[in-house]
């Protein structure tokens, strides 16, 4: 049902819907899907007949914050910040939040270099208590050590416990790490972790739905998480108590069909509890970054070790990158247009474009480039992708 | 192609081949259900042509242990040791050992008075290692006092470390246990153990397959493991290391149907490495007792709970006990002969009777009784029993 649109206007309306709609809203995607954004954020600026699905009272509100939405002022709060909005159709989104269906993200807000898209195809995400035990946040570090060791993206929720353990892991290892928060990027929450998420947004990646300013609340921490289970090829549970959050972000990952793992620990531990309900259910017990690899990496014929790194972000360079991430998922394309999108001479592109075909991300197809049938299969697909 | 044969002369012979053949032996077990117990042994006395599937040089030795077997002594030396000797065809044999097929004991040597077909039917196996940690020796304890105190009967190897604590915790709960020794049972091992065993034997049960005298060598401690495990309903590892020999245990059990469950601990213990191996596989994760029983009490129409105990040990009196034990396993019996394999007079084992189908375990059968469909079924079929 959706009009051809001007892709522009889709981008502005999402970035004023992301203002007023909440995180994981599904009625406001599903509006999106059948309508676009562009016609939904008319409608919410118009103030006409509530859209469907929606009580007078929610409609009501958010006709208020329709009407101050600011998405150009956004934008440009966000450009000086050094935040970037990325959203569906963009080069760098990432595909696997697409699992998320309506409940799927309006956008996000990326702050820091690498692409997005390309981290979370080598992802595992790793959670867990906040007031964790000195055992946890060793096993944290010492597991977010190991995968960034072997290439691996460590996501995490950037608070404090295990989730900061596993970011100060994966930086310790000079490796790569993602936090994605539950509230403005340029806001970094909790206060006491300032500093970590400016390192994180310095060496990897700083992410979140809501827009600069927003601040954290109890749904948005919950919705945060589906995030978390979605853009990763697993989740890893390091502690939780019962009923801790943590296992919102596991059971997530579980309907989600990713890979969903538990740290045991001392059957006497509160703080392991909620990690050994998880492991009597569907989750695999992990001990270590081998192990943890051994099952988020198991692709077939698209074993890393068999096929050339797949995202090692050690070996490739900002320049490489870029050129990658302007490769079409789903076709070929000259070498001018890649050049074009990738801010690059044709020359500099075609020397990336044969570096990255010995890496065996992209092959020729006639006169242009497009990305292997393992890269082409990692961006499609029920299960997560690659 | 079994003969017909004396039953004094098949048990007499399974003493004797007890003495000859060591614990799991196949080729041995093969010859017995071939040929019959007696058969076997003539062969062995006499010294003919080597049976099939041995060596001239087993054979040999077979021969060589033959000559000295003397099965009147060692019957005569348990029942002055207060040791009886239960065989496949006896009351009080388990019958879920008939489930190692050849592998299947000759007999085994019981001390104590409760019967140990009974005891089998609502047992667990906890097991672990013998240098296990504060932690291990902790679980292990509470582990089997929650199974005692809900009347559950726990079978270990009466060794150092978790079996040990095991035991105990059992005692202390003022519950069921029974101790799988690797050596004869009037010959305690090991010998720091020999007060709690003692203790064992006058509370509970303590089995195994060795002649009375005999020692314990390391491929016994291995064949005594397949015996806790088929003896059980389930297996239970709290502690072990990479290679333990719980491992060994817990594997037989697998093979055999058995629920297989480990004891989390944490990630960093060597002591736990093994238990968390097994938990990768297909092993249960268990932190408590009831976590336990929800697993091994899964009856379903069986369940205690809706058809009285299976085998609550404090509520049946010794009497009652020797009165359900005299049932046959598979036919109704008369009043009278109950009485007789009772050793008790018909009245008392009528008023025992009545006692006992209150309980649910025994049901009229025209002029007889019986043992009902739950206890019935109990002693066959393929998975365990009950």
């Amino acid at each position: 049902m959706t009009a051809a649109t001007d892709p522009d206007e889709e981008r502005l309306a999402r970035v004023f819907l992301a203002r007023v709609v909440e995180p994981g809203d599904e009625a406001g995607g599903q509006w999106v899907r059948e309508r676009g954004a562009a016609e939904v954020a008319r409608r919410l600026r118009d103030g006409g007949e509530p859209l469907p699905g929606v009580t007078a009272r929610k409609w009501a509100g958010l006709l208020a914050r329709a009407a101050r939405a600011e998405p150009e002022r956004d934008l440009a709060v966000a450009r000086d910040a050094g935040v970037r909005f990325v959203c569906p159709g963009d080069v760098e989104w990432p595909r696997p939040l697409d699992d998320l269906g309506d409940a799927r993200p309006l956008g996000l807000w990326v702050r820091g270099g690498p692409s997005l898209r390309m981290w979370a195809l080598r992802s595992v995400a790793v959670v867990g208590a906040r007031a964790c035990t000195e055992y946890g946040a060793h096993m944290a570090l010492t597991l977010a050590a190991g995968l960034a060791e072997r290439g691996w993206v460590v996501v995490s929720g950037g608070a404090y416990g295990v989730d900061g353990a596993a970011h100060r892991g994966a930086l310790g290892a000079g490796g790569a790490t993602v936090a994605v928060l539950a509230c403005g990027v340029d806001r970094p929450y909790p206060r006491g972790h300032t500093e970590l998420i400016g390192r994180i947004a310095a060496q990897g990646l700083v992410v979140g739905e809501l827009p600069p300013g927003d601040h954290p609340t109890p749904s948005r921490f919950v919705q945060r998480n589906r995030v978390i289970a979605a853009l990763t090829r697993g989740t890893v549970v390091v502690e939780a108590a019962h009923r801790s959050g943590s296992l919102v972000t596991a059971r997530a990952a579980l309907r989600l069909g990713r890979h969903t793992m538990g740290v045991p620990g001392p059957a006497t531990s509160a703080l392991s509890a909620g990690v050994h309900e998880l492991l009597r259910q569907e989750a695999v017990l992990v001990t270590d970054a081998a192990e943890v690899i051994e099952l988020v990496g198991d692709m077939g014929e698209l074993a890393p070790e068999r096929h050339g790194p797949v995202l090692p972000r050690d070996l490739l360079h900002a320049g490489a990158r870029r050129v990658l991430a302007a490769l079409p998922g789903h076709r070929a394309a000259a070498a001018d247009e890649i050049a074009r999108e990738a801010w690059t001479t044709p020359d500099d592109a075609i020397a990336r474009l044969y570096e990255l075909r010995a890496l065996g991300y992209v092959e020729r197809h006639g006169d242009g480039w497009k990305l292997t049938r393992q890269a082409m299969l990692s961006v499609r697909g029920g299960r997560h992708p690659c």
